[in-house]
């Protein structure tokens, strides 16, 4: 039975083994087929873990918006002739925000062996970083960008939180970081616990920081064009 | 500023560079001072990682279950003295559903540096190779006991995930799978896919199956006494 392997890259520009396991490396060194989100992005990826790699060997299909849902069980051609295949997204680890989930799902429909390598999560890291409750917790994904609609999502988050004791979890396209962390600091109550990860892996860039709102408030961040993501918790 | 470093260790019995980046161990050789949710699991972890270490020369404080809430403070004195620290939990990334976390928040609140570093997670992993929805998300830690508080709970999520397309996940004690397991069958939707987590980054046991509760119902899987963490999903 073939095993389609969910190969974690780098989210920063670093060097892959300081993030990665040796033994994600191996894996991918032995892989001719790739599912990928971007294949550009997937060819820099393998030289980089291994400049020997002969890239021209291998083969890259693309699967992200614009594939037309019809084709993606075609993307396990390979796996059909019972050849392992790779699934490899732009940053982080494929199928937790990325169209790679759908390949997934036909993978588990058809009883081939699906098997996930360890990688950098910013959704991950940054809960543990926070100081936050690692025991429950939502990961929420983009939020609504429309003003009263985000507002609404981000009081429904700080009462659950108040309530339930979770965290919660969003992201953001990085160029509307400053326009979200207005509606923040204008939405949540000042004793609201906010943490803004930044540039998460980074050597350089990484920032993890945790501030009542209040606080954020007084010493307002500058959120560049940087990655970034954000955690609320509340105490009743 | 001293630095708090987060590191994740094994999840099952694997040789941690299978899981873990070579970095990481080259962090926990440089540190002196260990904050862990158990000594003897913690020493024995650094023993496989480098076996020329000498763990005599290491502090390690434990923070589990059984730490005074206000002696937690104390566990970052080395910190005062400008020195780094690691936390460790017994399985996994430390924080996440341990009590890390409190003194993360601790070290948040003094203005430390917290730096997170990557390793294996059931919850992301499964999560990955699931094929469900990892755009949005709840992990919820274990589930109520008690028969119809647990039931409820679980009609609960089933509903949730009909409506927003999130995905819920949560553990058991391995004792309990079996039980657990029941009310799951017993409970959702024919039609509710679930995915099943047993012994995660095993290289011998690992298995992450998704099934419709309908296939559940006809292949009973046997939960031995092995981590297993629990996934649903459902379509509206």
């Amino acid at each position: 039975m073939p095993t389609l392997y969910l190969l974690p890259v780098t989210l920063s520009d670093v060097d892959p083994r300081r993030v990665l396991p040796a033994y994600n490396l191996e894996v991918a060194a032995r892989l001719r087929h790739f599912i990928v989100e971007n294949v550009r992005t997937a060819r820099r990826f393998l030289k980089k873990c291994d400049p020997a790699t002969d890239i021209d060997a291998l083969t890259f299909q693309e699967l992200n918006g614009h594939t037309p849902p019809a084709s993606i069980p075609s993307l396990l051609a390979p796996m059909e002739r019972g050849e392992d295949m790779g699934v490899m997204s732009e940053a982080g680890c494929p199928a937790i925000a990325d169209p790679g989930s759908q390949v997934v799902a036909i993978a588990q429909q058809r009883g081939y062996k699906v098997v996930p390598l360890t990688g950098p999560s910013s959704i991950l890291l940054s809960l543990m970083a926070s100081g936050f409750n690692g025991q429950g917790f939502t990961f929420h994904g983009y939020l609504p960008i429309e003003q009263s609609a985000r507002d609404k999502a981000l009081r429904g988050m700080e009462a659950d939180s108040r309530n339930s004791g979770r965290t919660h979890i969003f992201i953001e396209t990085p160029y509307r970081n400053a326009k979200l962390l207005e509606s923040l600091l204008r939405t949540l109550q000042p004793s609201t616990q906010l943490c803004i990860g930044r540039d998460i892996t980074s050597p350089e860039g990484e920032s993890i920081l945790t501030r009542s709102v209040a606080d954020w408030r007084r010493h307002k961040p500058t959120l560049d064009k940087v990655p970034t993501i954000f955690l609320i918790h509340s105490r009743s």
